[in-house]
């Protein structure tokens, strides 16, 4: 077993990575940090504990840790991270010193020595980890994750783009309240109502996807090319970030084929078998109605993005349509997290 | 006063009617139709009353009419119809052999000989009338208004179209469950949840609006030549149509331009003070996180649509982006009957 | 193996049998009816699948059938039926002559020679089945499970009414949509709303649990003799019904008594070990802000009931007030069902 | 036109208040008090306005002052306050040296000598304004109005404990979120769910409702006698509180004559016709299904109570029960306070 942490315990997506460890076949959780407010309590005293599952008993007792290295102990090897991005810009660089940092955070997401992976994408990013320890001086290193809505989008759009050259893709959310944490999104703001405004989701979408589907150039990231524009809505679901795809491609589509190529997209994780991996990334619905958030986001335990509509564009030459849902607090946050960290176990470590 | 009907009077958008006919200066409710199960009813009784504001006093008492031309006083000038579209169909045909009928419906839309309009974008489609009154016989005439989304949008492509030449649109909507009727949604559908379809909408947004922007070539439309596709999406809003635009036009943005191009449109409506007409009829928020629809959605008596987050698009060239907000069941279906009937009042009767 | 089938599979009580069903390790679905519109099909073609779990794989190739005794192979000794009450009423006897009948029904609950059954409270009534055949001349037997209101808050009662004289019981529900059914409420009429009513459900309340906490005199039930009072209400929550209950007893009340009581409160089923009988049935939470249904009505697989605020009443001499959640389609119905059903194969089959 | 000044201007009551006194014939805003964080910039700049209607024109040049009697001007004759309860303990005797106080906050509601009033249930109460300025030197005075589920309960308790001797009431609450103010109930907290739990309220329930009925005896409150016990809890509604409300007499019930109590209750604001009174306090509905939150909460400008579901008990003698709906930021909040002022200044000042 690996000796897992994580950092920001007591918030949602910190509960997600608890709720996701506990009965890991791997990972076991050893250590938890939070605020100096939580600190020194037991975790079970120290949180408001925010999922429909109970709390696990294996995490109850745990004495809850600071946010800094010197309190977590060096048996610790891996550090889960669910920290706010100003708060990880000046911390996970201290704990990277000594400790594997896998980080949901923005903040070093685009830093150039700091891969962002999502594992079916882009598992060649690990690569880089070589030129951050160089670069940084560190025994450990931080690996990080997309925003949610940039690893959905990308799952759907991996298979795409590696059958075809993508001129376009226009994408309008609608995102789960989950999203902006336990407080974040007053009732008074979303029932009977919605929110046409995300801080800073659009450009980390615009930027992030092209990011991911980029190549490495020796050590360095270049971007995918095409264009990718992001119209980002808070909507009244709980979990599950739903959006609408518009894509235009340089060739004919047969929607056959594109179907054919999202259902049957596998890489790296299912070749190894990783515990979180799930079976198919992108399930493709035939219904009309669907996907729908409640009905979809825990496909293959939040880990699989489910597409529906897949349509050709009645309008547009070479274009086609779809919707998409993923599960943003697991498949889009904490499990994407640990995907990464399972990816590292099995081929660096 | 001209006496006024409707067609389909106990249902939702005929409550809306109703409520906006009520205290109309010129337009006075003699008459109400609904199916066999009502007819001969009091209003009152016959109907479940939906609206926030209580029914009117002045139709409670009026007896409920079969849905049958014989069965409306000949004092009647201008029936309102909110018929289901096969009712429609086969019914406001019958209607308009005397009758004027402003219809909701979708059913008699595109017909070549029946103006589809909204008074602020085309309402010289009114010619039109000659030529459907000299085909078909009829005394009468019907005149049609387009769908909910369609009317938002195109009240908001019209300043654009007016000043640039738009290449494309993808627009991506967020529709309020009132649109269904109120059984159409039902809880279990679309609490923590939304459905990505909607049935026949997109084929509607994306043949009216060019249709509405088009031109009349002789007394036949020549539709706008740009594209425009759509995606449809059913949220857990009460009321109010929200909708993602990106447009790309052939050239440069200005977005100030823009947004005095859409701030300061004025038309027809506005000139003639028609009593419905919006002083705005599209209202443009600096906000960030407007419009919303429960905020927006009653922008000057639910006639407004309201533009927010009007954006260049950092992405693509001579592009930009907005989100709008238009009330769907009174800018979006009655009040938009009732504003094409208005016209008519001032401009042909 | 026991063979089972489901009355009424299609519908949403019947699609929580399924669900509850597949991989339970001593019954096997051999058999699903629904009306005559789905028989025939297959029951994934037959069937809109509304759970957020997926439609398991062993129950989509079974070909429905006709809702009738001689549609159903006699090798199938148990029907599980969550019919329509009018339905119900006609087509249960039938089943019964050579069919053991666990119904959700109301249809025949009040019948005196009809077993009206929580395991934990009133297992004994099933000696009344010797009547029923008796009388009725059925080689198989109906046993019904009462309200999904009822069972929830009878189960909190059992516990206080084993040890106390209980005077009265006000009750107040806050109840889910899923009660009605798929299409039984309009998203129009809860979102941002609750209906202050439900038809037949305080009646059905108040003489249901005064049946189930009754007594066997000879095989007749004599009901329990204190006043129970129900309002029932429905609010804009998916699945689980939430009570506020004020009790008064004809004694002092100790309230830590009372909680003891109500969380140590084991019966038959937690003895013979059923499968889907709770550990505790009752599980009494500290927090200020517990039970809540999203949180608390899967406990233990939806078949326990969360009761908390359990509070001396400040105002009234020998009362004390709490709230409960329980799941209504679990607890609530099919479980209860499934679990009549289990004790009957424990203990009499 | 007397001036007046709104205490905590910027948060929620506080714009009730403004929505509310903006067009008002007797008063007129000259002050917006603040904290400090909004002192000193216009209210427009200030405030993140949550009305569906827009913000009045008239207060958005207002300049906002610090919560302090030294930066009101002198020539304000009443300040609305909608403090926090801390706040209001410090703060309102200090302004009450020179100026007249309603408010809306809790802090002084129980004091000996401050009215806790109702217009139509004890204006009598307001004599004891007299002994407050004697005891403290004050040259102004404060007048408190109740909780909001207090002062719907109360109005409709008021015809009944006018005609009868009640022996028991047992209210269970369903309240909307907004009573929380706009960033009290997280979305993550309500959809699909309720909170069986709101601070104080219970509490505030069970004193305030039998002191508003009680007697002066001298200057001194002398509460009603009989016993009434709360449970209260939070739906997702946005506005409007919904109370089921179970009650035993010490005589027999004749439904029709408490219906008719309740539907003729006229008192003192209706008798001066002051400007916010409703017609009638309580509207009594026969349709089963209401009074709901969304349908009834706006009932005479939301200062109405609608009662609904009338009737008599089944079970208990003596005894009968009904739901109720009243707006809770309108009657129950800003609108108890003006109505409270309009009291003032028409038999006072």
């Amino acid at each position: 077993m690996v000796n897992v942490g994580v950092l920001g315990a007591t918030g949602m997506v910190g509960q997600r990575f608890i709720q996701l460890l506990d009965k890991h076949p791997d990972f076991e959780i050893t250590a938890l940090a939070a605020s100096s407010r939580s600190a020194g309590k037991r975790y079970e005293d120290a949180t408001t504990w925010y999922l429909d599952d109970a709390m696990p008993e294996s995490v109850k007792d745990i004495v809850v840790s600071e946010t800094d290295p010197s309190s977590i102990s060096n048996d610790v090897d891996i550090l889960f991270s669910s920290l706010p991005t100003e708060n990880a810009a000046v911390v996970e660089p201290k704990f990277a010193e000594k400790f594997i940092v896998a980080s949901n955070a923005s903040a070093m997401r685009m830093e150039k020595d700091v891969p962002l992976v999502i594992p079916e994408v882009n598992h060649e990013f690990l690569d880089i980890i070589e030129v951050q320890q160089k670069n940084r001086g560190w025994d450990g290193f931080i690996v990080t994750n997309p925003n949610c809505s940039t690893i959905a989008l990308t799952l759907t759009l991996k298979p795409i783009y590696d059958n075809y050259d993508i001129n376009r893709v226009y994408v309008s959310t609608m995102q789960a309240v989950s999203g902006a944490g336990y407080n974040g999104v007053p009732s008074m703001a979303i029932v009977d109502n919605l929110v046409p405004f995300i801080g800073g989701e659009e450009e980390k979408m615009e930027s992030e996807t092209l990011h991911l589907l980029g190549t490495l150039d020796g050590l360095e990231v270049k971007p995918a090319q095409f264009g990718l524009t992001a119209s980002c809505h808070r909507v009244a679901v709980l979990d599950g970030h739903t959006e609408s795809v518009f894509i235009e491609l340089d060739q004919d589509i047969n929607i056959d084929d594109i179907k054919n190529d999202m259902a049957n997209f596998k890489s790296l994780p299912q070749e190894l078998d990783l515990y979180s991996a799930p079976k198919n990334p992108v399930i493709v619905k035939e219904e009309d109605n669907r996907p729908q958030p409640r009905m979809d986001r825990n496909a293959d335990g939040g880990m699989a993005v489910t597409v529906g509509r897949l349509r050709k564009d009645p309008v547009f030459d070479n274009s086609f349509k779809y919707v998409l849902v993923g599960h943003n607090t697991i498949r889009g946050a904490a499990g994407a997290s640990i995907l990464n960290a399972e990816l590292i176990n099995k081929t660096i470590l």
